[in-house]
């Protein structure tokens, strides 16, 4: 019979010294019983990772990805073999392993590589001998034995497919927080840590600017169906679970999110007429722009205004394609601002019941914020705001929508 | 056709930084022409293996030897991918392998594994498409894939087995220092650079001291017969070269060395019976103590002197052991000398040539240099004296031997 398994990921910050890989060793055993077995996912050590990547741009303006990866993945192997020697000092037996041994096999994309396949059997065995078994996030290998990494939250991502591949009943991930939010509690003091949240709110809360953990994840635990519990490294709090609700119909503000990074672009006195808009997006997109929000609101003349949002770290790039664009589809002035905020709130069954949309505008009427841009998605509603009243608009909504009195 | 194929072997002090690995990096391209290939085995940057060791012995009093091999194999694998990117960057392909990447598969005795075999074919592959060939030194695989490391001298060790399996030319080994000098040139002044050595004679000049290779790789070049050039990583002067010597026979010093780390102990009237050096020797030995020169003169009557010595670390062991045995044996006191050193000369044929040893003895003598012990092999000399006269013998020996006069 098999015992239950857990996968448990600690990211850099857990691990960034020799005191707190010692305390997470600790934190590890408490979780590791007779009848049921442990698997460990490690980031690289803290600054590690930033510290192989400068060496190497030191080295090679345009380091070829293939060499990043044999470098970047030092780093995982180096705290996972260091926490198996942890654990071990404390007297319990364990093993780690590198992406490689542990067969996470992935395609050859570097530095961004996806899963293919896990082959379970080493983990297995070290099961059968009662061995904790660490695991070198944010690796993987290739069918020619070539080192791969997973991009950004490859950790992350390296423990939720152990997870779906050893069918974990849970899959914990170790954070320097304590869990899930209402909303950022250094804008609102009363922001109640979430108790149980569904796969798809948290995806929309991680794309609205929530940054515990990137959606890729989220997604692969969505798909199998496998529980994660985002806690903190460094208290026995229980944190937040992502999980599907029991509940059959539930309609409920969860969350409210802030998103200072975009910048807005607007191109003025745009010809309508069709194809205009895929003209205008096919040429952004082409010069490696991100669009986000669109707006294009229905006109009354010949001529409309067209909005859409892009990070405001790529607005010099997207302005210059932008106004090539215009130029060309003779459109009018192209304008900009990078002075605006994405305030969202977030839950299950939104788009469907009217009455919170009209509510969200409602708060912030009363409040004077002005609403420059609205979107909608299945369970978020977003604004575009100035920024300047961001933080108002955001400790106004959260306590309109009574997200400070829910029983965390 | 195969083109002739050169490995290059650069140690840690010549990957110390980014201006060193770039430095190494011209250095590897102006070996490169059309006509052969290069494979380059790196040791990990400076203090890395250093820092990493500290890490493991804070985190673990005694690490488990699986995960230090884990842990220690990630010093290698960065030099080895920032040396193919520095390459990269000045123009020519590159690909970087850790040893379980180039199959270089080991026995399972973690952290001092010996190599099985190479699996030549990934290197062969890159080479057809032009690639320089950059191999992590020191490391190797188990056919389990478990990570393995090498022991001390082990990347010196990985590009030997390199240069054997792939037929190399040569073996470049890159140091600190310019080649293997007639004797030591702190304490001589006209130490002469040696152009070309046995591998005999530089095994024996590795066994007393000379600290330039370790045996391990020398023996192993001796087998294959592979040419080692040592040479100095910082200037193009041709260095030393490691190799079979076209003379049928030679008579000839090649270098003094000195040894100042070991010690004598001297066991006082030994019953003189038989058996009873064997008693002696096999309960040091079973204390863990390595012995290195052993003294018993002829007795004249029924007890004995003997002396030998030991490595000046494991002195106040062995005089533990040994005063225990002398007890057990009858025997007298146990006497020790930390004050002494081994002055050795090394060069073919010197056994079979009494006027070499003649001529040693005299010149320590005329220099008023008492001879303590004194132990010949097929190819050296050596004399146990006090350890304050040693420069004294050492200078006098090679000015007297002509190395001083040699055409290096």
């Amino acid at each position: 019979m098999d015992r239950p398994i857990i996968v448990q990921k600690f990211g850099g910050s857990s691990v960034a010294n020799i005191e707190r890989i010692k305390a997470v060793a600790q934190r590890v055993l408490s979780s590791k019983t007779r009848n049921n077995d442990v698997v460990v996912v490690v980031s690289a050590l803290g600054d590690t990772t930033d510290e192989l990547e400068a060496m190497a741009f030191e080295i090679n303006e345009n380091p070829p990805e293939r060499e990043m990866d044999m470098l970047m993945s030092t780093g995982e192997q180096i705290s996972c073999a260091l926490l198996a020697m942890a654990i071990k000092s404390l007297g319990h037996d364990a093993i780690s392993f590198t992406g490689g041994q542990v067969g996470i096999r992935t395609d050859k994309s570097y530095t961004k590589a996806r899963i293919h396949s896990i082959d379970a059997r080493r983990i297995k065995r070290a099961f059968a001998d009662n061995k904790i078994v660490i695991v070198a996030g944010y690796q993987g290998i290739t069918e020619n034995q070539e080192i791969t990494t997973l991009g950004r939250g490859g950790s992350d991502l390296t423990a939720v497919a152990l997870a779906i591949t050893l069918r974990a009943k849970v899959c914990e991930i170790f954070t320097d927080v304590e869990g899930i939010y209402t909303t950022d509690p250094r804008i609102v003091n009363q922001a109640r840590k979430i108790r149980s949240i569904t796969y798809d709110e948290m995806l929309e809360l991680a794309s609205l600017g929530a940054q515990v953990m990137q959606a890729r994840s989220i997604e692969a635990a969505k798909k199998f169906n496998i529980p994660i519990h985002v806690r903190s490294s460094f208290s026995k709090e229980e944190g937040t679970m992502i999980q599907n609700s029991e509940k059959l119909e539930e309609i409920s503000v969860r969350g409210v999110t802030c998103n200072r990074s975009e910048s807005k672009i607007t191109i003025c006195a745009v010809p309508d007429k069709p194809g205009v808009a895929a003209l205008i997006f096919t040429g952004i997109s082409k010069g490696g722009v991100n669009v986000d929000t669109i707006v294009q609101n229905v006109s009354h003349t010949r001529q409309t205004d067209i909005s859409f949002t892009v990070p405001t770290s790529s607005l010099s790039k997207a302005l210059k394609v932008t106004s090539a664009i215009a130029k060309k589809i003779k459109a009018g002035e192209v304008t900009h601002d990078k002075n605006i905020a994405r305030v969202s709130i977030v839950g299950s069954g939104m788009r469907s019941h009217h009455g919170i949309a009209a509510k969200m505008f409602s708060v912030l009427a009363e409040n004077k914020v002005n609403i420059e841009m609205i979107t909608t998605s299945e369970i978020s509603i977003s604004c575009i705001i100035n920024q300047g009243l961001a933080d108002k608009a955001v400790k106004a909504l959260h306590k309109s929508f009574k997200l400070d009195k829910i029983n965390a």
